[in-house]
């Protein structure tokens, strides 16, 4: 009998009905002789609801209370999951956070899994019955409930998984699998049956929504195979595994974008040791990520430093950073909201020489304008005019031949 | 500096500007010196709500499970009660049922409070904290939530308040206490200042509704002081204390009624050993609660059985009685639920006769037909048609002296 855990996010589970039809997923798994554990996230909206009622109290709430509220989206979902298995006549039961082991550290809100006691699990599945595990929570040392931030019921799926060395780990979700682009914005998109932890690792930080990444890196750690499919579908998704030799015959796996960015650009920073610090140290202070960084090689003393932040950082980054250019005596701050990155990822550009030259042909071809460039071992990112975005997008996946199964790169 | 456990039900937190309120309130009791752990229901309807999406899936939600999804409405309550308090200041930590240690056997959905560990809610108290602690919930020794049932949370209250040793347990609800009788319907019903738990636990099994009857047991039982007072005006409510020499010189207390009750006679039982176990066992076992019992003396061997049960029950019990009547041999089984219960209640009826019949001639004098008499030391409770409830309590309360306090009795 091989231990499945599936998981099954908010779409998915938005109502009622849509919980009966994954009760009855999981029952039909169930009855093809599998283990089953189910990691639920809140029924769609949910979250979202519970933070505006919140945020009617204050615009700053209680972190550790934030929680405890959130907390109770998931705990609403497993139970009624478990009420369906039931009444299908199949054994089930919920676990929360606190019941599942699911240990984390303190930080509320973002906490992460330090460790699962799987007893509890095991005992219940020992007992024949179907577990349905709250995603997105768990406890700290002290018994305080913690959540673990956007896209966590992924990490705890994953992570149960890898507790219970599981076969695999199924998330299903509203699409089919990982794509070669966004289908709605590239109609030749390609559904992609295998892919390695290292490329959707890329692809879920450079702006694909399906994974959260923090569970693609949890599976690469403890090597869990996780399959990303429809629940609406019995179609086969998307593998998630350890690179294979044949993976690596394949430059671009994939051409993603994210238009959640904005770029600032200081002119003429006397270009002195330290200075980097001096700039950065009051925005990383304010809890804002910053992501691309590039310094053009100094000339005269003077060089330019240009940086993107998400968009809803924009304005805030904008004043810290003209704060401290006065101080520091750079010429003028600049800011520009109306881009975006669009990138190109694959396992074989670490061998194979030329493909940067192809992507940056590609959108010239276009007549689309690079402001940025930022490349790793397995990815190359460009910084676009936002209203370029699909138009790039579309000539990368085009250039690289992503929608063709017979000429593939 | 007093411990106070102030308890709040789901009308007094039944929207977020009510909830900000009732922080106000506590801050305030906070600020005056003492010490508090605050109760707080649902929010009013949030447990219906939640009862309703179960129903959606099936007409009988597995209890364990359904425990699981009602625990959820006390969680929302006591998280934003706590942002609320945090956001004006004063420290806070909400405690659901497994963090307060609120142990409980194992019957889903009307558990019984067996322990509550307070050790973290003290560590919260000595760290200068209001703790918020979820009503109606608990965990059972393996971990598994409960909850208490309806009125569960005035129970949890008063547990804590014998637990921890309070100096009051406060109970805000949206009337201003304990009254002689129901203000809606005799507009001359008197606030009572005082009354004991003894007939509180009459008042409480006889329909009124506002505190749950298990809290006032516990409260007698751990001698906890109760103030039932309204979370809208600053009044002094009602005191629920040990029985003293003063209030054994009133007769009556309250008068009191119910309209949830039909009635059932048997007729022409045959009067034998263990005919009234063969007729109640079906219908306890299906787990009907019978209320007032009442069989006459035997004539020629036969005899005539009349009970009562709620309405909700009315229908299933006549079809279970009549499957035993016609075992048994018994003539006819008559039902009818259009009647009511109208009781009266008073330490004083103990060492004073003459009570029952005062209530029989008011009764009388407006021509209202008593079709089932039950007493107890300090409690006469007469079943009339329905239709004249309002008036019988009308009457009583003036027979009996209870709106003036200047002629009380």
């Amino acid at each position: 009998m091989a231990l499945i855990v599936q998981k099954y996010g908010g779409t998915s589970v938005g109502s009622v009905e849509k919980i009966k039809t994954v009760a009855e997923r999981v029952v039909e798994s169930c009855e093809r002789g599998n283990r089953l554990v189910v990691v639920l996230s809140a029924m769609a909206g949910q979250t979202d609801a519970l933070i505006n009622l919140s945020r009617e109290i204050t615009e700053s709430p209680d972190p550790r209370e934030l929680d405890v509220l959130m907390a109770t989206g998931e705990q609403v979902s497993v139970s009624l999951f478990a009420i369906a298995v039931k009444s299908m006549g199949y054994d089930c039961r919920s676990l929360l956070g606190f019941q599942a082991d699911i240990h984390t550290d303190q930080i509320y809100g973002k906490a992460r899994i330090k460790e699962i006691d799987t007893h509890r699990i095991v005992k219940e599945l020992d007992e024949d019955r179907i577990v349905a595990v709250a995603g997105f929570q768990g406890i700290d040392k002290t018994g305080n409930i913690t959540t673990l931030g956007r896209g966590g019921s992924d990490t705890t799926a994953v992570a149960l998984a890898a507790s219970l060395k599981a076969s695999v780990c199924e998330i299903f979700t509203d699409v089919d699998g990982i794509f070669s682009a966004d289908p709605s914005v590239c109609t030749h998109a390609r559904k992609l049956d295998r892919i390695s932890y290292e490329e959707m690792l890329e692809l879920a930080s450079l702006g694909a929504k399906v994974l959260d990444i923090r569970s693609v890196e949890f599976a690469k750690k403890f090597n869990v195979p996780i399959h990303v499919r429809s629940s609406f579908t019995r179609n086969e998704g998307t593998m998630v595994v350890v690179e294979d030799r044949e993976m690596e015959r394949v430059l671009v796996s994939g051409v993603v974008f994210d238009k959640d960015e904005a770029r600032i650009t200081i002119v003429k920073v006397p270009d002195r040791p330290g200075i980097a610090f001096e700039i950065f140290d009051p925005v990383f202070k304010a809890g804002i990520v910053v992501d691309m960084i590039i310094q053009n090689p100094s000339a005269q003393g003077l060089t330019d430093l240009t940086f993107t932040v998400t968009k809803t950082h924009f304005q805030e980054t904008l004043r810290l950073v003209r704060g401290v250019a006065k101080e520091i005596g750079a010429e003028k701050v600049l800011g520009d909201p109306d881009i975006a990155k669009v990138s190109i990822v694959g396992l074989g550009m670490r061998n194979h020489a030329g493909v940067a030259s192809k992507m940056f042909e590609a959108l010239s071809k276009e007549s689309i304008n690079i402001s940025m460039i930022s490349t790793s071992e397995i990815k190359i990112s460009c910084v676009v005019e936002e209203k370029y975005t699909e138009l790039a997008v579309r000539a990368l996946h085009e250039a690289f031949g992503l929608g063709n199964e017979g000429e593939k790169n």
